[in-house]
């Protein structure tokens, strides 16, 4: 039997899945490391496949990446990634040579979207948005067929929307009023401070960021759901921010269906879903397309990594002169 | 010899030109019909052309058709076009049926890029965008080489991004905070009244506007020329939701080249293209594209329909049928 791996690489954690040719059979989950040279993390992730999956390890007959990004999607390199302390991290060629078969890496909510395309609730559509909400903002995009790649694959930064052009607040990138900067994960508790500060409001939430400099996302809404009026100011602009991206992203790619996953999404859907999509339809001028969560949860980088290594996009193969 | 056909279908102009298979040999402006049924339209176009290029009628191989939207893309036929009193213009099915050949419809904006790929500044890149500052704001965008349509033929509607999340600014098609309720054209007097009136402002625009209704985007950049405080205050308007439109832009189509075009932009270049490309790069996650002004002019519409005669894009061929 063949057998492929597919791999999401994460800021934090790391999933690696032994899969058929149309769904995952066996998968790990690991911390991503933080140390070491560009090599260190395909090695990381070479030792942990061999050492779980060493039973399948001869039959492999592909690797799918979904990697965080940025990546420079000619070398299969994420560079400068946001979130992990690597210059670059080197996928695609010690990967190749590890493995010695086929891989193809794509930033993960690209891969994404190819996965919903290919397992997911995208199979019918020729034009499908994902969007994840996570740490960061970020999509994949399938517009007539096509996997959205861009002169650098970034035809999908939709996080960086201005979606508030007089906004001071100023996004991980070094831009102000994007979409991340209110929404991104990682932003979260900022956005917090900077609103107490700005408006002069205490609350609990305010006195806990006050103690705690790595309180993260999750808290602020575990207060909002407490009642906290910091908190809610902050899902207030969370939501307000995302409305105005999800209804840009509408208009700008057109899609019959928009799946939305990542997990500060997956982990607030009973506050966010209701919230960013009622009344959508005032600023759209398409027709609107299904929206839905994605039916994969966390796997949703995981069927995106399997997808790029079954039916790899035609574009990104011409990329990575595979 | 083989001769194409190329019309550019606007609101208030339609311009006609008969074409080698690369250039634009004659052409003709009229004022585009009022009145009539959702035949006029089409009617029209055919007995100008008949009148004015006789000599050529026996000869010509295809047409193509730059034309207003939003347009249902399958049937070619615009539907509701914003600023003509037609509930429908049929295009693509009368003109096959005068014209007795080939034809191709297409939005303005869109055909305008493919005229930019085969035939202008974008000729080297697989990933371009035009960008029309006219009337309305738009787009026509390609990546990885390919002609972007969307589910219903508008993934380019740019100007429906929300720029300003906060904004109580309407825009035409009924959202609020769009880029193209700030910079449309046909906004521009009515963003002037608002600001006025919210920031109770009285200068010589002013009172000029409240004596001329019809008052055009044409007279508020004159009054900004003049130094006018309120033309100054639209115009920084204009300029930051336009900078936060295409810093957006490039984020989201991460394109080679981003070329301008539509009346209001060309002929307030002088003021508007430093003031919105300056400082550009601070807003942007990807590599600057090259920020150019059309090399067509007024005629980029013309080119992008005759690259439409000529070249037809292949997924717009599928759309229609041909």
């Amino acid at each position: 039997m063949k057998y492929y791996i597919a791999i999401d690489l994460g800021a934090s954690k790391t999933r690696i899945a032994v899969c058929s040719k149309d769904s995952i059979i066996k998968k790990i989950v690991e911390a991503t490391p933080k140390h070491g040279d560009e090599y260190a993390i395909a090695k990381f992730i070479w030792e942990s496949t061999r050492k779980s999956f060493s039973e399948y390890i001869e039959d492999i007959v592909a690797v799918g990446v979904a990697s965080i990004g940025p990546l420079d999607i000619k070398r299969g390199v994420a560079v400068n990634p946001t979130n992990l302390p690597f210059k670059e991290i080197k996928l695609l060629e010690p990967l190749t040579k590890y493995f010695n078969t086929k891989v193809v890496v794509a930033n993960d909510a690209m891969a994404a979207a190819w996965g919903e395309k290919h397992y997911g609730l995208g199979k019918p559509f020729r034009n499908l948005v994902y969007l994840t909400l996570s740490t960061g903002v970020g999509a994949g995009v399938i517009v007539d067929g096509h996997l959205l790649i861009g002169k650098e694959g970034n035809a999908h930064e939709v996080g960086h929307i201005i979606v508030d052009f007089n906004s001071e607040l100023e996004c991980g990138c070094g831009g102000r009023g994007h979409w991340e900067a209110f929404a991104g994960g990682i932003n979260i508790p900022r956005v917090a401070r900077w609103i107490a500060v700005k408006h002069g409001i205490s609350s609990d939430l305010f006195d806990f960021l006050l103690k705690h400099p790595e309180a993260s996302a999750k808290d602020v809404f575990e207060y909002y759901r407490r009642g906290d009026p910091l908190g809610v100011l902050v899902v207030d602009l969370y939501v307000k921010a995302s409305r105005a991206g999800i209804a840009s992203i509408i208009n700008i790619y057109d899609p019959e269906i928009l799946l939305i996953g990542g997990g500060v999404f997956l982990n607030n859907q009973d506050i966010l879903f209701e919230k960013i999509v009622n009344g959508l339809e005032n600023d759209i001028v398409t027709s609107m397309p299904i929206i839905k969560p994605t039916g994969f949860g966390d796997d949703a980088g995981l069927y995106g990594a399997l997808a790029l290594a079954v039916n790899p996009p035609r574009e990104l193969l011409e990329e990575q002169g595979v």
